[in-house]
């Protein structure tokens, strides 16, 4: 199920000029559903991603990296899903080099000039025979309006396609931003999503693109949890395909780029926000909100082991304000030198505890009001600073087990 | 459920000479059940204990603490289950200080020799007057045959009691452990498990309790996790009643040390394993040994990681070799450096992954035989040093989703 995710509105997601979007049955894994992908762009795009800090990380998010880095310029993606192609060692890099040949030849374009992704089953073998005979019907189908279509074709145990667009006004010329996202578990991205794609048709300079991938990283997809298992294969890349009729943004402090960022922000952040609704199993929507530390870095740590705490993840599934349980979660998170006498806790408008001890006004029935709604929002304030993070999880319920027990049967 | 785990054998329960236990029915949260318990200990008897390290850490836990560090020499525990009187601020220091004299006032000794322990709820009022008015019983029933009673009065979501001895020689003397567990969920000792108390008639000079009982946690409690959440009341007590006719142990060290901390030793990790083969809705038992490291510490990271993760778990509890998922664990698990071609993967006695791939010889039949067993060694080696550690855990099941669902109701 997913916690207030209705289908995308297809009227919001906006052709950016410059990307082409196709979409096929390759029979990757199951027949009959769409399970490959290409974006085509113009030349002149600007690109950049950021990656899973997993130490496993997928040959496609290692080619990824190399690709980007060798800066000649990104012409197309190719991504499967069906099979990570993670966990397979060198024969994995082989096999995910070898699709990007396949389709750089079909394009004219260099090997390099493809970035590959793969999502599904980890360590096992990509059956590239597959994808590549699927490319003519991928290319073949390539449109502006695809970004519905290639949002389901990137789908695994996502119950809802995740797609969001937004426009903004740059010097006067109307922008557009069109993502895409998908994830439900496996989810504790660091550095990025599952997978995640935005672009946008503004002219945005390309030393400017790395900072601006990371920037949306950081307030939306790296600020989400679904059971704090990091992915093999994550991967969020921002394109810029310089069409708008605009002065180029050189920097991200100004009108344009604040502007521009603030728009793609709001899109990004629908988009993490969506893999959490939709997280395997997920009944409730929270937001954890820790504030009053010495460094956002510690809020977010604090933030974090609420977010992944069992206990508090079944008493959200059970409605239970069995509250004590994330006090226990703040007590562990890690901060050698905390003092519980300075903890207040916040359930919504509720003060359930206050100096780190139950509030005398709290009554039950207050918390089991909050409980029962399907968006909570935690609020935490540590006493000791000014700084604050927010992170967003759901809970856990015996979907979550069922999904997971099941998920390659 | 619990992992073949039979009910604890009372011929077994060897009883210590200095070690009186009493137990009644209080009434804290539930009537008719076995909730309050003494220990009174005779004069002369060393104590040492560690606790837990979560910064929300229970008032029984600070006056534990206080007490033992006072060096009056304790002469009684009070244990109460049903009330963790956890989170509770300031009046929870004053209740827990009240039971303490309460019985102190019974037992003719000062309050400071009175070591407190609570479990069960967080956040919620310890009912002081219910303790109180049982005390009378409990030290009318007081006897040295009493451990399994004991064991039984300490449990909450434990679905039996957990409770082991051993005999060993010292200088030709037979001395005796006796030891006594709880705990099912909210179980990732950080220095202590939730509830554990060990006792011996061995005598063993007072300055090296803290180190035995370090050295006994390090090697039992501290290598167990169910759900990853270190509670606020982790409470680990050993005690040496010095009554056994031989020669006083001053070192671990010496042959009479070894002797006595390996037998102790063994007793504790039969109790540490008690918890997590009795762990909420555990099926399957789970032994995770990371090697190769270059230290014990990131062994234990790795290890940890894999015991951690919801989607190893729930792999586990499907009897799914779904594999892919523990490389993913052990990508993630922080080690910056980590190299993935050097780490191999064991399920029992079959390679399933090799430099970082699939093994080409591994055969899904195989890691399918192993996955079906109730007792399941993950060895991954990280080929990158010779240290290595040990991590005891079980699998995520709906029986977990719905203990701690269903848990105060």
């Amino acid at each position: 199920m997913s916690v207030h995710l209705p289908p995308p509105n297809p009227t919001e997601l906006f052709p950016i000029a410059g990307v082409r979007i196709g979409v096929t049955e390759a029979g990757i894994r199951k027949a009959g559903r769409k399970d490959l992908s290409v974006v085509l762009l113009d030349d002149g795009a600007s690109v950049a991603g950021v990656f899973t800090q997993n130490r496993f990380c997928a040959a496609p998010v290692q080619l990824c990296r190399e690709h980007l880095a060798l800066g000649e310029g990104i012409r197309a993606m190719l991504i499967n899903t069906g099979n990570a192609n993670a966990g397979t060692g060198e024969d994995g890099l082989i096999r995910a080099l070898h699709t990007c040949q396949a389709l750089a030849d079909k394009l004219g374009v260099t090997k390099q000039q493809v970035l590959p992704f793969s999502t599904g089953v980890i360590m096992e073998t990509l059956p590239i025979e597959r994808i590549e005979a699927g490319l003519d019907a991928a290319i073949a189908d390539a449109k502006a309006d695809n970004w519905l279509r290639a949002a389901e074709a990137i789908m695994t145990t996502d119950t809802v396609p995740k797609a969001f667009g937004a426009q903004v006004m740059i010097d006067g010329v109307r922008v557009s931003i069109t993502g895409i996202s998908k994830g439900a578990g496996m989810i504790r991205p660091n550095m990025a999503t599952m997978l995640g794609f935005m672009a946008t048709d503004a002219c945005v300079s390309r030393g400017l693109m790395k900072q601006l991938a990371l920037e949306l990283a950081e307030g939306s997809f790296n600020r989400v949890t679904v059971d704090g298992d990091t992915s093999t294969n994550d991967s969020f890349v921002v394109i810029a395909t310089n069409q708008a009729a605009h002065a180029p943004i050189t920097s991200l402090d100004s009108a344009a780029g604040q502007a521009l960022k603030t728009a793609m922000l709001g899109v990004a952040r629908q988009l993490a926000q969506a893999i959490v609704r939709d997280g395997e199993g997920a009944t409730k929507f929270i937001t954890i909100v820790v504030e009053g530390g010495k460094t956002s870095a510690e809020c977010r740590q604090v933030a974090y082991a609420i977010a992944h705490s069992p206990l508090v993840k079944t008493a959200f599934f059970a409605s239970d304000p069995n509250l004590g349980r994330i006090l226990a979660a703040v007590g562990y998170a890690g901060i050698a030198d905390l003092d519980q006498t300075g903890i207040d806790l916040y359930l919504n408008e509720v003060l359930v505890a206050r100096k780190g001890g139950r509030n005398p006004d709290y009554r039950e029935e207050d918390g089991q009001r909050v409980m029962q709604q399907a968006e909570i929002t935690v609020r935490v304030s540590l006493g000791r600073g000014a700084a604050f993070d927010t992170v967003w999880t759901c809970d856990l319920s015996h979907d979550y087990v069922s999904i997971n027990a099941d998920y390659r049967s």
